[in-house]
């Protein structure tokens, strides 16, 4: 397959994806924002879809808190994917990540350990030492974690070796992070791959690619999926999971796929529509 | 395949094991040391077979540094694959890993970053932060780490992704290691996948089960294979080494390996013996 297939989004063609779904599901990292900046006009694109196509509501209503609060994150999945699996209130989630996974825990109702609060810790290997780790974790749920160290990755293995059941539960496993806009950073499929290779365990994937997000989205809003919208900047991630779905997907190449990587002969993800970036919405259907 | 084919030793195998080989080849780890400490026994055992039987002298000779210099650890196998791929002197060398890599790296002719030296190092993400790297580094070592952070993670991935040529080289893939005595810890593994993770490559794996380092000692002690005897404590990588390599193999119960664990009917790797510790050898053979 190539890129043939993929529409440039278009006034035309544009207008027709408008009419023929209900709601835009936007991936954030190099489509809302890149690095620790908004990507030029998205918030007037956001808003032109709000007010302009009142059937979006239930979903960009929740998108206009994805910018402050990365309500759809993939911290937020695993919270909720706690929830969905009836996860013991009672027992404890141990964190390699930051503060968002700590805090989705938190407003889910779920305890956690670990996290930013182990950010410094350190690890003097001496004779007789023994690593204490609370019996009463049942999940670790490990993301991006730019203070990955030592501490964590033993705390993280012994719970999921030694606590009987202990979920592994990964936000995604995507190999680079756009902390900074000028360069890619060590991503999540970076500490997942970490815990992975001590514990020989595979996770529970809860963000893209897994559907786990999107199920929980149309059973939530009720919303068809395909009259639903996948915009995203990633082929194998965004682009495949809007796909797997069965909802329309746009690709946006304002993050980490290029026009000749979308047009590659060797690659075999193709979006049905694609554009420089989320406000060519706003600029060929807006008023 | 179970159990039933591999032989505990007793004075009489034990005896023709001794006849049949010119070579022992000591893991350490589990066999020669646990922990921080030698494992009873060891050194009078090591002493018997070298000054008991002549023949074993070039390799036990080394093998008595084993205990002081880690002479045939995966670091030594670092140095000595990048010699024997003829790595360029002016190139530098990347370590994830403790002092013994950065060490035989330095033996071998070799100049090396990272490693001890970025223990502490830290990244503040900020707008317009530009994380620079060494152009001139060809080859990445990665190998246990207790020092791992976001830092080494990040300055290893930019080396394999961006410097051309750049090589990725692991000195292992164990899941753990065993630097205390009480406790498993996260093991090269860890970090090795970790770095797969982000730059979504495969490493050269240059210890232990790769063959590397048994085809050089083999060039370099003209030592016949099927005259060796390969003593470990894991079946995965110290008996599956020994038998790739031809060699006779005797397993230790005195690291990870169980009795049940050999005996396993899901277990297909046997070794020609087993018994509970290296200086049964002595025990069993001795004066």
């Amino acid at each position: 397959m190539n890129s043939s297939s993929a529409e440039v989004l278009n006034g035309e063609n544009g207008a027709s994806l408008l009419n023929s779904v209900d709601a835009f599901l936007f991936d954030c990292d190099g489509v809302i924002w890149k690095g620790d900046k908004l990507i030029d006009g998205v918030s007037e694109t956001l808003q032109f879809l709000l007010f302009t196509y009142s059937n979006f509501e239930p979903l960009l209503f929740k998108l206009t808190r994805v910018l402050r609060d990365e309500i759809f994150s993939s911290s937020f999945a695993a919270a909720m994917y706690l929830k969905s699996i009836q996860f013991p209130p009672n027992k404890k989630v141990y964190v390699i990540g930051g503060e968002g996974i700590v805090e989705e825990l938190h407003l889910a109702g779920f305890t956690s350990l670990g996290g930013p609060e182990d950010a410094n810790k350190k690890i003097e290997l001496k004779q007789n030492l023994f690593f204490h780790h609370d019996k009463t974790v049942g999940a670790v749920v490990v993301g991006l974690d730019q203070y990955i160290n030592f501490y964590k990755l033993q705390y993280a293995t012994l719970c999921i070796r030694e606590n009987p059941g202990c979920l592994f539960i990964a936000t995604n496993r995507d190999a680079v992070g756009h902390m900074t806009d000028l360069q890619e950073w060590p991503g999540a499929g970076c500490m997942v791959a970490a815990v992975c290779g001590t514990t020989q365990k595979e996770p529970v994937v809860v963000g893209k690619p897994s559907t786990f997000m999107m199920d929980f989205l149309l059973k939530k809003f009720n919303v068809d999926t395909s009259r639903m919208c996948m915009v995203g900047d990633r082929l194998d991630t965004d682009i495949l999971f809007g796909q797997s779905a069965g909802c329309k997907t746009l690709l946006v190449l304002s993050g980490v796929t290029t026009l000749p990587a979308l047009q590659d002969s060797a690659n075999n993800i193709v979006p049905d529509y694609y554009t420089d970036k989320v406000s060519d919405l706003l600029q060929l259907l807006g008023p």
